[in-house]
């Protein structure tokens, strides 16, 4: 198991667009109870399965393997929940951490924000002039919820 | 994506335990549900990660990806649904195919049934003298089922 620890936040206008190259990702879920999240994504060529615990605070456990890109297409299209969630990440290096900055496509079009990864909850960290309110415990922001209650019906 | 073709049968007398080594398997769910099926397994030092599509008939889609043991007890212990499917599995040869003998342990002691996997829905076999009446179609022996309603409880 590793551990995840990740803090979420909204954006404030648009200069970290032109900070890093757009990634498209494909993600859907087998699972999406909050106890027992299981992931699938592809990333370009990469495709992963992740399996993520119920979070306690900002920390939640986390396992990922890597599976055969095929797999992952067929997953996504015949068994994972609908709607499938689509977003262009990108990746932006500032004091020492990477932010991903994550633009959703489809049924939640219109939703950004970005996250972190930290190595422990009380860990300080240096904002980007483009980081807004931080979202991390608002439950709406979940992957998982967002294929419940996508942005569109906010 | 592999094509699992299974067919269910209780068993009829006693016969079939001298003839194969039973094997300890524990196994658990991230996701129960009929359309999507996770599962976490560990038979002996082996542990896997199987995902099932919904059956069709006896057909059903399947994706499995060996797992770290680790991860796996990790997994059982802190993620899966309770409670865990325990059960001693026999393989036993029998005219060219091989029946899985189970033999559940905990909440649903007392249940034995034998599958055996074909390579069509149509395929000709010849039954062991101890398998008795079919249950393929009897959604209360599916382990995902087994997890909900345990054969205590039938």
């Amino acid at each position: 198991m590793g551990v995840e620890i990740e803090r979420k936040f909204l954006l404030t206008g648009d200069d970290w667009r032109s900070l890093g190259e757009p990634v498209l990702l494909r993600q859907g879920y087998l699972s999406s109870q909050p106890d027992r999240v299981v992931r699938v994504r592809i990333e370009g060529e990469r495709a992963t399965m992740t399996i993520k615990g119920r979070s306690s605070g900002a920390t939640r456990g986390e396992w990922e393997y890597e599976i055969p890109l095929a797999d992952a297409n067929e997953l996504l299209d015949q068994l994972c929940e609908k709607p499938i969630i689509e977003k262009y990440r990108r990746r932006i290096p500032h004091a020492g951490l990477t932010w991903e900055v994550d633009e959703f496509l489809g049924a939640n079009k219109g939703l950004m924000f970005a996250e972190v990864e930290l190595e422990s909850e009380d860990q300080q960290f240096g904002k980007p002039s483009w980081i807004g309110e931080e979202v991390t415990h608002d439950a709406r922001y979940y992957n998982s919820s967002l294929i419940r209650l996508p942005f569109s019906q906010w």
